[in-house]
């Protein structure tokens, strides 16, 4: 299979994309515009629950919000003035549809639908002792064991359960729910994956992203606080605290790739945070080049940055196609020795001859950067440098974040050096740790209590990582996987 | 809509059909060949559930089995020498695909696939009391609640969970389980759904009907006993009974229409069964007439019976269309005047000027019957006498069986004078009640002890109707309706 | 394949069947109906153009009338007073849509359609002249020949292009053709392939069967005659004969098996002539046995005539699956040695020990007798007798049937006596010629000229067949296949 | 309806792409992705042809060569070493497959398939002419007529009933032809729609752009010349120039917008001519501003241009969501005014309080640009000033360009004061005439005889336009249009 696709290879992504609004008449339709908008957080699965006072609706899909949330029909069959959706990134297998959120349940006191970003590292703990105790479980997410702890609690109200489930669980989570009686947003008290708020007329949006709310003019109120729960019931808004207070520790990946650029995270623009990395770069790796060149489309903000603080003119040396973003499989293994070029083409008549400097955002693989290299080597370049956008990403992400296992990172066996040769550039560098954390506006980084979650950089994780310690990594999987396939 | 449905129409229909194999090679195949057989038990869905000693593998789809279980691509992803299959009358709703079974459950015992003929009638009373006590249902189908029961049990081994849950449920029901140990075949005591063995080189099989083992040349052996278990272990077959005994009372609708001609029913021969209902319905209500002619097909027997009889000429007044099977929906309101006849038409030459005796299986709504005796006036008939095979259907079935409301059918509100008024014909007549279990092959119907459920011909039900009692028909089915649509 | 298809094996059968309508404001709805009433006739394809005054619309579709025509949305997309459908049996391949009829053509003189049953049996010869002088065909059906010599022809009046087209063609031919100005139907001089009009309201009709007719409550006013063309305009209908008077011989086959029992052809009832010839089996190959069985559901009326003739018991001892019409692929080779019954089941506890005359209609290449005979003795039937209610069918036909080549007719080989070897029976009878002559209601077979087409079972082939002649039957096919797949 | 699609807005779009190659082991596959890096020209159908020495095999499928052409089992089915593919921009309704290209006719010679990329401007007279002589159109593309000449032609040989053909159309026409002998490529005498040949071992490629061999890594050998004809038989190249020399005039467009930036056309890279016009902006419309902003990705070339000979730091202000290329049709009128930003949004954090250039390739009917600048407002710019990379679009284009009638292009009926006053923005200014030919390497626009096709800009055609002259633009059409939808 060859690949347009422009997330599906060489990179670390987010697994999830979540949106809720309370109180609009068109709730299922904004909602749907929310999740086009965080759609580059999770492209293969998409669902929404509706509340229309009566009765819950909802409808999940493989694939895109386009072509499955879109249709008038569709939106009519969601109805009701409270919603929430989600976006995900990878499920496989036919029967899939079940684990696409959000996931839903009836529970004695009604309704009850959950979106969730992140991971509960240990989920397989728990999912293994609530079996035994007779739930049964719908889907193989980590999610679901949320509901079941809050199913069988012995807490009375819907909202002293759902913090006595929640008290139980570790990891990463931003959760958006759904209930007849109102919406509860949350994030966990470290504040790993991100989630803001916003007003649009009389109602109240949650999503993990500000674009969200640009797309449909929506204002942009504040990131909801680690650790914290809004409620929203019948229009009035109360937020509650109830985890002891802990330092918090955003992931720091969200500024490097993530999320959009047009994005305000935890304060900070995140164009801003990139073009100021590429400032970094070229401030601790300076080269002499004819042209500054991103590698399309992640790199470009940091090419910017780079080029106007060295002075080195900045060119689009790499076409990427305007059909990325589908898959292309290849037609037959005959054109595989071909070196076939969907996704980005040389600008040859630039290139030719010239000295360059790529800019991209981080290497995980390799095998991309090895590939974007020779492209340019073929076009003509006299001499390729590589310039990176973060540190050397080092450790696999248990908090919702797909990396391929530590054994696959190029950056966990090799040194700097051992890379370059690999990805056969003239010379390679990375930001810096601490110019990373200069570049989000922090002088440095704190070494005794670090100002975000960097794990992927510096194997610093922030919570027990249960399940990988009882089971490991492949028995985690396993214990979750469907038994029924 | 116009339908040339034959069974879409005014009639009572079974549920489902059940079908399982243990120890064979094709186990999934010949399922799938199996539950083709059935397929006039329960057409709107179907599903298979097999284990290959590791791994469940499950495939369910809305429709036929042909077009969703007939290519080896299907086949080969329902691997293993253990398999159980399901076709199912009525589902609703897009979502409708979790209501499909057989069901499965991932229990702390290992997997767990359910296949359920029949009908819990105080599914809705369980289902709320487990939810109160933490259990989150995936469908709304009253099969759930035995997986619930089950999961909750407080007993240690998978059989006596299983024998607990099942002396809590009440109502009709023959089950075939799937586990990681091996298949559970059962039927409730009193026999009310029918429920065969069989066996087909080592492989043993159970059905719902014989002619399920009959389309793989499978043996047939017995059938399976009221309230008896017989578990399939490692090639072994044992038998169970953990009920007390009581007097069965299997449903004996399944010879007037529900099962196939050519099945063997509790060890009776349906189509002679159905010929001796003619035959008793010449006895009793005679008629002078040039013609007997079938309502095609389900009336076929019982009228060569009559024609036998009485020495009256068989003959084929009305044909049917090939292409019945298929819904079609009529192309638009302008044609509906013209008294559309896709699934019937007249043999208008030969009915032109006589007097015929139309033979047909039973009076639900009496819509068809009134439709059917005017296209024989139509075509030119000059007499048109209707005999019924079965007595006047006066009450629901809680039993598993699709029944309109009470106050549709024709014979609880009208006696059989109005009824032929209604349906216009020269003169109407029904089997005796006594006539019937004569046709069977009992002497008359034991009024103390019946020998049979024959609650829709006379109000007498074997069980409790718990739920019926509690929330009535409409509650009921609110109680079990999802939530979430 | 495993088939449940009725027709797809061992019969011969109808190419297509044709329907057209003037002057109705349901033209489409109400072809779509005679579509359905004509399925058996093709059951492949299925196509129907309009006309409203202005526009031509046109919609065509592989597969069956039912979930192709019968929604609104579709009839609403053929909008007109004036439309013509047909129902074609075979094609294949991924571009056959373009085959599929009614054929249409932009003419100078406007839009022509074009419904077609029979076959023109030097469309190769004439094909090849036209593409010689520039003519470029979009089909490969034998049909678009007329379209092509209708466009070049040096006639002025449409009418005389279209007389002028058809006095070239050979074969048989009943058209029904839509244009700007009206309708125009005809039928060949032979009058091989049937051909009727009816009346419904104000519209005139025509079809291939009455049974059209019949679906809607049209009444059934006549046959067209052979050679006669009847032009249908402005409400107005006339008739013009523009070919030499000839014998007609229209096709015997049509009573045997092809028509709905229910049609009346060329002034018979259908079913009445099966029963004659089951009566004249009967008589002159009498058997001693104890019931008689028709092989469903074609053999059925003549199993009746049989006897009632014989006075042998009519009984049902094959059980035809309610699901036929619908293909079901064989899940694997694996239960290939099963002996699959799909399509039809032994009624095992009537035949067990009987001895039993089958009545089947016609035997083409013997396989699927042979299989009902080893099912008969499986189920323990002491005595199985064949009864055929046709002579042997020794040749292929070239107008307009599907015919397996002459290699493979088993009784174009094999005599009475090995043929009844091969099927393994204990007798085989067929009706003689000339008894077939008396069930329609002639004396006998006019032997010098005679009454019906019967060259399936004579060899005496009313028309030249001059493509089989040039190219030889392999030869006419690859002349007409598609050049590009 | 809401669109993400970058093209379906308001631009002038391509209407077609062609490749063919001649002598590969993997003809269909090398097509195929030859086609997917033409897709910018035309997005909503696809098709190839081949032929494998005996038979040619055909598909064409509505959308993206992605998920049409990318299956090994659809490249499987167009075997053979020859191939011809194209991608067509527009085609509407249903039965709208036949348009799809290449074409193909079955004519005495042989198999015949083209791929036409342009649009002959006298087809409506040429149809009406061949119609007339008993040719039957099986399309209402203006290509077929090629083929209906080719096929009537009095000429002998293929090639001269090609040539003949040729020598009778008007407009323009880059083909590749598809026959048993071989390949032929040609370009119209004035050469307005590009053609290039490549090389890819031992087989022989055409194109509409280079960047079709890049993909496969094929090698640019040059551009097809206007007026000349390029044969590929048995691995030989030949070529012919049958036409009286004229001088060419190649679309100026394709530079301006339609090829993508990384082809070379006629001997020029588009990204550096684009650049070059953006230098120019500079220099003849100098503007004082903070920052100089792409409108993307088209606009990309000539904003680094105009931001390296202003100064003016070049940045991202407004970031293009990743999901174009799928069309998001709008969930309801509900939320039609919120104003919704599928597209494009406004990278707030930078634009807030500054002073902007933005820099477009062109502007059709205005309203997207009056979005952007309105964006760009509402997201705090303190001025918003717009360049654009063409001078002002004034006429149709009646060569195979989709242009709006002419009454919609916004500067056919406004000068650029009242252009600006309409897009609401600081100032607005266009590039020259002369600028735009400085830029493609002219000194400036030889008035006598221009050097390219710029109708569009100046009203100035090369070819007579007879349809037009005819029967007016919808004259045209509707001689064209299908009489049978």
């Amino acid at each position: 299979m060859l690949t347009t696709n422009p997330f599906d290879d060489d990179k670390l992504h987010e697994e999830c994309g979540i949106f809720g609004i309370a109180g609009s008449d068109s709730a299922a339709a904004v909602t749907a515009l929310g999740l086009h908008a965080l759609q580059h957080r999770g492209q293969e699965a998409a669902g929404i629950v509706s509340f229309d006072g009566e009765e819950f609706h909802a409808r999940r899909a493989m694939g895109h919000v386009a072509g499955n949330f879109d249709s008038e029909d569709v939106i009519d069959t969601l109805g009701g003035s409270n919603a929430v959706g989600h976006v995900r990134y990878s499920t496989t297998g036919a029967s899939a549809l079940r684990n696409v959120q959000p996931l839903f349940a009836d529970l004695s006191s009604g309704g009850f639908a959950i979106a969730h970003n992140g991971n509960i590292s240990n989920a397989g703990t728990l999912r293994k002792a609530l079996v035994r105790r007779g739930s049964i479980f719908q889907s193989t997410s980590d999610t679901e064991v949320i509901i079941h702890l809050l199913a069988t609690s012995s807490y009375r109200s819907l909202l002293d359960r759902f913090i006595d489930a929640l008290k139980q669980v570790e990891g990463a989570y931003s959760l958006i729910c759904l209930t007849s009686e109102g919406m509860i947003a949350c994030r966990d008290p470290l504040g790993v994956r991100p989630l803001v708020m916003g007003k649009l007329g009389e109602a109240w949006l949650f999503a993990s992203e500000t674009v969200a709310f640009d797309v449909v003019g929506a204002e942009f109120v504040r990131a909801v606080d680690p650790g914290e729960l809004v409620i929203v019931q019948k229009g009035e808004v109360r937020s509650i605290r109830p985890f002891e207070q802990q330092h918090q520790r955003p992931c720091i990946f969200e500024h490097v790739y993530f999320s959009r650029p047009d994005s305000i995270v935890d304060g900070t623009s995140v164009y801003s945070v990139r073009k100021a990395i590429g400032e970094q770069l070229a401030l601790e790796s300076p080269v002499d080049a004819d042209y500054v060149i991103p590698v399309p489309d992640s790199g470009t903000p940091a090419a910017i940055g780079f080029a106007q603080t060295s002075g080195i003119p900045f060119e689009l040396g790499i076409i990427r196609s305007h059909y990325v973003g589908r898959t292309f499989i290849s037609p037959g293994d005959q054109v595989r020795h071909l070196g076939v070029k969907l996704k980005h083409n040389a600008n040859r008549a630039l290139v030719e001859g010239r000295r360059i400097v790529l800019i991209d955002d981080s290497i995980v693989r390799g095998t991309t950067s090895l590939k974007i290299v020779q492209m340019m080597r073929d076009a003509g370049a006299a001499e390729v440098h590589m310039r990176i956008a973060s540190p050397p990403t080092r450790h696999s992400c248990f908090y919702g974040v797909d990396t391929p296992e530590r054994s696959k990172l190029l950056a966990a066996k090799h040194d700097i050096q051992e890379m370059n040769t690999f990805i056969q550039a003239d010379s390679l560098a990375f930001v810096s740790i601490d110019g990373l954390y200069r570049a989000v506006g922090e002088g440095q980084r704190n070494m005794a209590q670090p100002q975000y979650c960097d794990a992927c950089f510096t194997g610093d994780y922030p919570t027990p990582l249960t399940d990988q310690d009882e089971f490991g990594l492949e028995n985690q999987f396993s214990l979750l996987a469907e038994r029924v396939n």
